[in-house]
């Protein structure tokens, strides 16, 4: 027959947006290799210019960016990146977006308002991406927004065994901040032994999603020690009414767990005054220095990351990294 | 300038799948219309034939199809009804699925299974939808399962109104069957005026989504009448769990309020023994005879429907039927 | 350069649903693998749960189903597995159809009708395969149906080598059951070294397509053995008929040849008593034993859907399976 | 609220290709309207240049293109008019072509062909159709070829009539040059009144279509006026076989009645010369006087495809003129 | 016939984003109706939020936004208030970009570039855009990026109607401050009559586009009054060398023209010290007070958009406003 | 677990279309391979027939069309070719064509005209392809009209290293023969180390692209060698009104340098009488011997276009080849 034959080969790589380097970098670590170079600038009106530093063609490339504030900025640097390695012919492109922009905009909440999830959704594949991962989803339906395969993966293990390892002798409630959360405060309770459940009642104004009324805790919390947990903490009003909350109703103490620290002001403030025991998160998000207070703790999500890529790439069998039975 | 001109003119037709005449009779009466002929039969395989008794060429044309079981071809027919009113050059087609197929496998519970409920919303655009209609969806979050618009009516006020008239004289407190759904009892709480809430905590075995063992009510419920509120029922293990549990902690009766009655075997027969004082629904699904019990009220959805199909042939304004805030 | 280098490897899986078990069975035998492990149920109002048994990441799928009755179950219950595979990260989705579901309705034969053939097509296509595999479509356009390649496999030789072998040394005779279907008599006359060619001309009630009044033979027929070829049988209505024609025209003995047994009822009842001699068919479709018959003749279709696997595998030049010059 | 709101009108207008100028203004005149004006030339190279001499801003555009040699020039003349009408927005664009391009590759007869007929109609809706409209196709599964509607004239009943008209005193037969045209002429012989069927059964050569050998004469001719009918003539070379064998078994005369007549060298010559009565056709296609003989006639299919742009643009129920019921 | 019949009615409305509302104000006031009342504003991490405050159901929405710093935040505004006008189903969609995002990244400059202003055309479709409106797109082949008809505005008119009337008595020469940008000043010096062309030719470091060096002016100018044109002026680097290098040449004087003040640090510092004699531009984009300064004359380009809308709603010619001919 | 692992091989081919068959025959020696054996004509009307004589199942298949007149049908056979290749399950299909169609034609010029090169684009990617190579696009934002990756391959090191071993001993100036073409003059002068620039400043009318007044040469040529460069020549009118206008000004001699020969008439007549000192170009497009003549030099493309293959085969880094800094 005619033509050449020639045997397969694949290279991964890692690339990196500019919002996290830290993050990066501890990845590529975990991974061994080094982020592929890029340059990459601002021009005065806020366009993004980048190009890849060496050639990408044929590669099985991972582009990790991270989602905090300014967040249009970070979202519109992945997806220029994203069509960067697709026109330099990349075999196949990983978005990782540890934590999912625009999360929250899961459903219309009332009429006349978009669905930004999906539209995120649907941007990351019209840019040219072959598959998404991401983290704790503020909804697992989101994962349903895309087309392509998406590996979610959990870091509930990460911040149970470390929640385990510090109060594990001690007499624990979950508690959930939020009616709409209880399901994630079941897993919880579950991976820790089958501790008990509360959560607080309130009622929220839809159209001021970051100020809410705590109102009841229902469920037993008195001479506890609350783990009160959600996937993410903005300004922190939910958490810290619900640590007045669980106060007020006789918890001994409270510690919080959240895997996405974006701590908008004034969340930082409002935590340093709140009585909290130790606040737990992970690094899908930098916090910057001054926003860091006595009791944070964040935890590394890289190793976690890295092992999807690895696994990404050597189409190993990883059910146990994603959607994860706890 | 070369050409005809014409003034516009738009006609409303609405067809019906075979599943749910009943439901289709009372709607097509609510808008003062017949149901557009059609010749519908099954081929002996199965197979399904469908053709259009006169011309749908130009025409907004609705198509309703109730999802009762055998589901699978309900959700064909509707396909195929769709596809046939696509290439017979209907304007605009507007599918109403009152009952949203594969609504429950909205997401990957676990690794290696579907998200069924995106395949279907993927399946309705593919056969040429220009919008769809649903009634209470499992998870708001299928709205964004669709890149159409989806107009999502809410049967909510037609329950709790229900309820209200024939139960808003005694102690009420809304208790959801599972700790996914609070967010609903939440909006009925408030619909009805601010009562109480309370829910069951239970272990569900992921694996067998129709059984599951209840466990503890948090929340108070001794002495009261409870509402206890789910968007469907389908085999009536969790809420005869929920209503024993709530006996057991001394409600004084218990009045269960549904969306959707897909009422699988054994359902019915488990309700009828289970002491429940009246259980409440929509006829977004067919109840037959033999399914039929003391206790049980059906409550027509027609009108709702009805209203929202006019609303969008007249393009009115109807985010009081929609999205509602309750 | 960055980036970690491996060599490629690729893994061919065999995953099969529930409507013809032992199919999957004699395939996987052929290709010397076990079917891939997975759980499916229905919910009893008839939704479909699928989930694969170990990791499909990476894999060279195929999956395979029969469309049997209840038609509509099998054609979703397919669907959804590639939904699963696709999310599951299989790299290559084939889809393996060898009776494909709706091939009849493949052009509107009135206004007003849909073209099922290509409304099915498109489900596939949006469910996520990467390629088809069937055999002997109704009509050879259906493969243009298709946006992705289609392997189109053909059973005729299978089929005709028996013939030749049982019936080669009597006068024989192809024949057609109708006028629109003489291009694969044609074909089997040309394979069977050149013998005659009749056709029956009938007028086909197109409202019922299950029922038809034979006519009149077209052809020379007395005294010979005649070859009734057809690609499926549904009813018998029109093969029953053709035998009677045949015999009234003076046939010394009628054989029918056919790829998909439907054998919707009363079909095996009409054969019984209709004088045949052999009634030869491949098993693309199972037949339950309470539709066997004295006479009843089913060769395997498995090793040519596995040489087509292992070719499409493989990337064997393999024309001489496919749409092949007989 | 806010806004202007005005009252809709909608505007037709007919714009044609330069390959049947004469075909464009029949229509145009039938419909009382004139052709849109538009500049149009060949670059030295063969490319098109194309630009509309008035505004089509929210028109209702018909675009009528004739596909006679050389073929590739006129398909690409269509496209970019289509290309053109888009983009200068016209509200609807419904392409018109009464002789589909590469209709007869509807299939692959061999592995390693094409399907073009599907590439076709995929060209079609990538340039920007929301219909098309085709008289006779090939085969009547290439409307299955399209997402978007078709609107399949039938050429039966004018030419069918005509002949009815000239020749319905003598004893008709309706015959099918080809196995594979037989349903065609079934067709034929129910509008004719229920007159007789044959055909003539040969071996084609399938890598050269337009050549073939006739065989042999299936069912009655002798002494009868043969109908010969067939989608479209080409080089004529199976026609004149046909006419050839059908004069040997005794017709007493042939009449051929074709709707395309492409009539590539040498038909006219082949058919000048071959004895036959009349060759009646329509002006799907143009024929340049050199084509022309003694015995040919041409019916106009201005008025049909009037009718049906008519239809389309007012909406009203056409299938009388579609997919019709001889 | 079954069904209700009624005439078409079609609504504009206006909506803004918050990057420019002077703009929209004036646009509104042209049209003589008020812009859309809108909910909007930015969550802490920056995320947007928009609610449309009165019903869109049916309406011909035109969808204004301007694009300065921070031009990430703006385009993502835009795509999400176009994802809530399709999800609340407004009829047609037309995004106004007056001034292009990203359009100077129109091509890969060297490899492994994005092409930016593609991925942004895209981004808009994906939103659910029907049509796009824009005035002087850097490169006119950025309509092309588009599948949907783009009306491509110019503000030459405008610009050089008014360098005529305050110029137009003395001796002038256009100027291109770029060899790639002369076909613009061809275009100007048509329109201004016939006058005198030339360019500065100068390497550009690729790497770095905010900066250039100029070399030498190519053609007369020597005690002429110099127009210098472009279609934006960013950071002014280019523009002041050019203005240094024509006065190096013995112009008499220097007038700059531009449609898109981008103005970004430090361009209004820059242009002060320059010694211009007069700065023209239009209002595509805002220009904050403090960028103001002496000799800077904005020109609104409120017209000629409302204009365009109106054009557009009412489907009137206007050829003579897009894409004109000078 | 479960399946049959391999591992995996790839294969590298060539087909041609047989517009520029030396050509193909070039780039395959330089490869060392045959090319793909494919059986090709035209029906009597125009219509293509193509089938590959070998199997191209699982091929990295590169396809590679020449497009000189008649363009449209060498686009067309491209097409086809492409459709022919994805049916027949080739693993990726690489269009090749060298000199782009309808590149020219890549804006909107005026209203109401096509934008064809985007519509060729779609065609393509319609058609099948993964990725396309092309040579010299006339505007390089042509790459932004494919969604899938192209390799950009430029010619002028190989024009211009020619130019420079021949005339790089005189006093050489660069000469562009339009204010649009400046930019590619520009790298000319850089390419042959810094020297002068200049160009014919004319008025196009924009209604007849092939015609144009050439007017003034802007910049210095009196006594020196030029090099005219343009991508292509067409009919050499803008060209030999410039080499006349270079010697009214004094120019000591003119060299013209293009990648694209179209060479349309009367072009070849128009330069022989010129009094050009010579025409170098290279083989995107074969030149019939009619239309050589003395003093043109025409340099193979083959070796270019042979090593992109080859490198995109190989997964190489190829930006020294593609998008070249010259």
């Amino acid at each position: 027959m005619s033509g050449i034959v020639a045997s397969g080969e694949k290279r991964l790589v890692l690339a990196s947006g500019r919002a996290h380097p830290v993050l990066a970098q501890e990845v590529s670590e975990e991974l061994g290799i080094e982020v592929l170079p890029m340059d990459a600038w601002d021009f005065a009106n806020g366009e993004i210019y980048v190009r890849y530093g060496e050639s990408v063609r044929g590669a099985d490339a991972f582009v990790l960016q991270s989602h905090p504030a300014p967040i249009n900025t970070w979202v519109m640097e992945h997806l220029i990146m994203i069509d960067a390695l697709k026109r330099a012919s990349a075999k196949r492109v990983t978005a990782i977006a540890p934590s999912f922009p625009y999360a929250r905009q899961d459903k219309k909440h009332r009429g006349r308002e978009p669905i930004s999830a999906r539209l995120v959704a649907d941007l990351y594949e019209t840019a040219g991406i072959d598959r998404m991962i991401s983290v704790d989803l503020h909804a697992p339906q989101v994962q349903g927004y895309f087309n392509k395969p998406l590996d979610h993966l959990m870091a509930l293990p990460l911040l149970a065994d470390y929640v385990s390892a510090s109060y594990g002798s001690e007499d624990i409630v979950v508690v959930s901040p939020d009616a709409g959360r209880i399901r994630v405060a079941e897993q919880w309770a579950k991976r820790l032994g089958g501790v008990g459940l509360a959560f607080i009642h309130k009622s929220r104004d839809t159209t001021r999603p970051n100020q809410a009324v705590a109102k009841r805790v229902i469920g037993e919390v008195s001479g506890k020690t609350c783990i009160l947990v959600d996937d993410m903490i903005d300004t922190a009003g939910t958490i810290v009414q619900a640590i007045e909350a669980l106060t007020a109703n006789g918890a001994s103490s409270v510690v919080v767990a959240t895997t996405h620290p974006i701590l908008s002001d004034p969340a930082s403030e409002r935590l340093r005054g709140s009585g909290v025991r130790e606040v737990i998160c992970t690094n899908t998000l930098p916090i910057p220095a001054e926003k860091q207070f006595e009791g944070l703790t964040q935890l590394s999500i890289a190793p976690l990351i890295a092992r999807a890529i690895r696994a990404v790439f050597d189409d190993g069998s990883v059910t146990s990294l994603f959607d994860g039975d706890v």
